[in-house]
């Protein structure tokens, strides 16, 4: 076994770790206990992590039927093998790597159909909690051993983290681990979004509903494919100005609007726009964004997360006008197959994946990264560790 | 003018209609007065009509906003043309034609894309009841010279009919036109709907709900295409053994199941069909169809119309497990120019049209075929005028 070469490969690893204690509290940075990877996983020494909205949902405890403490969140990240379990052939100690929420096993049924990136047992599941193996964890508090329960496949609030290798891609070890933290599930999402959920096409208009980090991406992506108009839209100005240096042409605030922001928008472009993007988590921006879309051919594409119990604000036959929505998740990419491809993309410019790091900040402050996303002030803090 | 030719060309028509004086009540047989067609209108005597379910729901008048009376309704016919308004150049006395309730003037933006059968002017609309060029009907009764209103840009219970020529679609003399009627909505907007809006792949699964005649045509559609289970959901059971001779392979009553449908679905198929169809412009059909679809790839294609006000019963989160749902409209035919084809391929067997044809009736019985529907007991009733 591979991961017998280190000091450290089959012992257990007393390491901080960010924990998670009770909805919306401080998290608190203590020594925990890293067990070894099983078979088909994956333990790594995480470098580098931030911030995501899923986390700060899942912080604030939004979804009671999802909270379990104690809870190592984060799923955003990028490290280094420390050691693989039995039965991992396709990374070994020292690959850098990023986790990934939604896995890709390559034998399930979803996993071997073209045009889907769900896989049966290592998709994303905010409900999962411990390994698939033997419904354990590999966290447990040093005092007390209690266990600490895993979050979205990946758990990298921590400096070390066991993760599923189906939900483990390794990457280019030329390419700078910090940019490569963003792959894991921001940029990888609104980037993919636009050009492998909707397939955006040059010259056709975008409308990006919420300009956070995965907003941006989707902007990014779409720019990159060569819209010609991509239009912004959020209710906090202060995010126009990156917005704008990723890729949005023109910014459109609601609260500063007499009319609904679908009509706005169908007045910049003379009818709607040909792709919307609702990137917010609002049930408000879900109809706005579906409205601002082209009769005939208009497609609108959900990425926010909608934890409360409403349902789709839209009529039956208002689907009769020729106008699609659908969900993206993980930007419909098969991570451990496509992610090693975008990142290459990435590197040659496709996307600037500087323009998403706004703050950074040593791990041990990672109480000061939640606020700075939660005011809207970041769009990335890449935490080290 | 080649209107010119004829005797009638020109001149006010007087003829018999089954007028619509209110919201349910019997239609009534009375003479009416058919102005002659103007600019880029056809006249048309019509030789067969039958009655489709959104003849009944607006004969019942269930959407409040869409009343208005006297009405001719019907939109499901087939005919020869009496005589053409200025400027028609595709049509002639003497041709064989449908009216199509969902126009296609071959010159709007949605007329010159591919992907869409919507048309900025002469698409369908519930709301229209006047021609577009004046704003104006055609028709009026005989006695006090009062404006009867169109319906679905066709209006065929009438011996003679004015149509905007986009509303009207040639075809082959040598086919017969009783089988032709039904290509003027059901079986086109069925058919269509497995062919253009979802198009059903070999060996895929379907799941049909409410067996009427657009559902059984959608049922014939998916059979013409090769699928190889093609599931028929109707609380009627009297609707079953049609349902088989049209390519239906398993019934299945929700009535008759201690389970939802949908999970009897999933058991039949092992995991969910690739396609399901709601045909029965019911709220609890189109979430059993959607949930009976497969995760990761499942379509549900709406054709049911909802007058209701309820909104979509699908939680936003319900679309990111790779699953879609879209409407269809005529089968996503662009009419006058795809219809010609489609009504070639059915001559040629690829959907038996004789099986539509349940019952029929002189035009004078018309209130007998309303019951008919209305009852479930006909899936197309064919009046002879």
């Amino acid at each position: 076994m591979s991961g017998m070469e280190n000091s450290t490969a089959g012992k257990v690893i007393t390491c901080k770790a960010a924990v998670a204690w009770g909805p919306g509290e401080p998290l608190v940075m203590e020594e925990i206990l890293v067990d070894p990877p099983q078979k088909m996983e994956v333990r790594i020494k995480v470098l580098f992590t931030s911030i995501c909205h899923t986390d700060l949902s899942a912080w604030k405890g939004e979804n009671e039927s999802q909270r379990a403490y104690p809870r190592i969140f984060g799923h955003e990240a990028s490290g280094i093998v420390e050691s693989v379990g039995e039965g991992v052939r396709d990374m070994k100690e020292g690959d850098h790597v990023i986790p990934i929420f939604n896995g890709e096993c390559g034998e399930c049924l979803y996993c071997k159909r073209e045009g889907t990136n769900m896989c049966r047992d290592y998709g994303v599941n905010p409900m999962k909690k411990v390994m698939v193996s033997d419904g354990e964890s590999r966290f447990r508090t040093k005092e007390t051993r209690q266990p600490i329960f895993h979050f979205l496949n990946t758990s990298t609030f921590t400096e070390f983290t066991v993760v599923e290798s189906s939900c483990v891609v390794k990457v280019d070890p030329t390419f700078p681990l910090q940019k490569m933290t963003l792959l894991s599930c921001g940029v990888s999402t609104g980037v993919g979004a636009a050009w492998n959920t909707a397939d955006v096409k040059a010259g056709s208009s975008v409308a990006v509903f919420g300009l956070g980090a995965v907003g941006l991406a989707v902007a990014a992506g779409a720019r990159a494919r060569g819209a010609s108009k991509i239009i912004g839209v959020d209710i906090n100005p202060a995010k126009f100005a990156k917005a704008r240096a990723l890729g949005i042409t023109e910014c459109v605030n609601p609260d500063e609007l007499e009319t609904a922001a679908h009509e706005e928008i169908t007045r910049l472009t003379g009818g709607g726009v040909d792709y919307s993007f609702e990137c917010a988590g609002s049930l408000t921006a879900l109809r706005e964004a579906f409205l601002s879309t082209q009769l005939g051919w208009g497609l609108t594409v959900l990425l926010g997360v909608h934890p409360g119990p409403n349902m789709l604000p839209l009529h039956p036959m208002e689907l009769f006008a020729g106008k699609q929505i659908t969900g993206s998740v993980f930007g419909g990419f098969k991570g451990k197959t496509q992610i090693p491809r975008f990142a290459e993309e990435c590197m040659h410019g496709a996307v600037n994946l500087d323009e998403f790091i706004t703050h950074e900040l040593p791990f041990e402050k990672i109480n000061e990264a939640f606020q700075l996303l939660k005011e809207g002030k970041s769009l990335r803090c890449l935490m080290h560790l």
